[in-house]
């Protein structure tokens, strides 16, 4: 072998090494439990006329609330009591829960991202004025990370993209398919629901690292 | 930069890209739902003097099989019904439940291999008979693979190794510390609890991927 021809093969190697390189970042985690957002004509038929919700305790997202009301959820077979709800109201009626509580339920919500209810599964309400069956809007949620801009040029990383997030501890799990979320209003936090918080024996204190495979693999 | 530099360079990088190889097998995977093993003295006292467990269905690890009895376990927080018990009657009693089943009875069982209860959490035990409190005894089973000798010759690990293992899918997750542990008794099996199944949709139909990084990294 010349010369020329071994220097090319490492600079291939060098240049593969570099492309299969791993990034990590840390991401601050949040396990969300099983909660609704309604619209107010729902809330107003589950709570009565006129009624707004009232703040327990601001959520990390800018805005958003945890409501002093709850709901119970139901399904064909079996219900969930003291779902709560999550404030203000939204422009369509969205509840979100885990696999183990879809069991409970005897329903087979899908994985989806928040907001796409579209031919999700059917669920029953029950407020204290009143009961609804929504034909749709019971998903189990997608894991994300919300970011800012800021956030997402330092991780390299592009509003929708799927990342890997690894989180370490007595029991190590990491989860695939992670969607990425940007927009200035959000802080960075990664979103899990209780079954992938109970797997990983994550709380909120627990810091996920992101992977992305660079863009040359 | 003279030839044999470069080779030596190559040589190296050829080195360590083997050594960073990593090995995939795939492994059946099964869900064990929570349940308890029960002593003979404490069989006795929950369902009365000289009974015998009676076999529902012989389960996948030979000898052993699901009883048609359950009990109730419960907690200062909580109870769970028609906790199934398997059998045969073992020398010591051991009852295996999920972190979300934890959160519910208001215990912190550790996580723990089968077999080795000692200092684990109190819980209390009601049979149609009678009800026990035992000192310890609960758990959470750490994900383990149940392997023949051959088996672990072919996949190259050894007793009380731990490797990771991926599950691909619409939620694709891995989980770290898993435990090999091999018998001839054994059949090829990786066994998780209900929370790594929800939250990697991991059914019994699911495959795993055992992965495990070679000794020269």
């Amino acid at each position: 072998m010349n010369e020329q021809a071994i220097q090319s093969i490492v600079e291939e190697i060098v240049s593969r090494l570099k492309g299969s390189s791993v990034k990590y970042h840390s991401i601050p985690m949040a396990v969300s439990a099983r909660h609704c957002h309604l619209s107010q004509k729902d809330l107003e038929v589950l709570f009565g006329t006129g009624y707004q919700l009232t703040k327990k305790a601001d959520l990390s997202q800018p805005g958003q609330f945890a409501a002093n009301e709850t709901i119970t959820i139901a399904g064909p077979r079996g219900s969930i009591e003291k779902v709560r709800i999550l404030g203000p109201a939204r422009n369509i009626t969205q509840v979100e829960i885990s696999r183990t509580d879809s069991v409970k339920l005897g329903l087979k919500p899908p994985l989806r991202e928040s907001g796409n209810i579209e031919g999700s599964s059917p669920v029953t309400l029950i407020g204290p004025k009143g009961s609804i069956y929504k034909k749709e809007g019971l998903i189990i949620a997608q894991a994300h990370i919300h970011m800012a801009p800021e956030d997402a040029e330092t991780f390299g990383v592009k509003n929708g993209e799927y990342v890997k997030v690894e989180a370490e501890g007595e029991r190590p799990i990491s989860m695939g398919n992670v969607l990425i979320r940007i927009s200035p209003r959000y802080r960075l936090e990664m979103h899990i629901d209780t079954d992938e918080a109970n797997a990983g024996f994550i709380t909120g204190k627990t810091a996920g690292r992101l992977i992305r495979q660079e863009e040359s693999l």
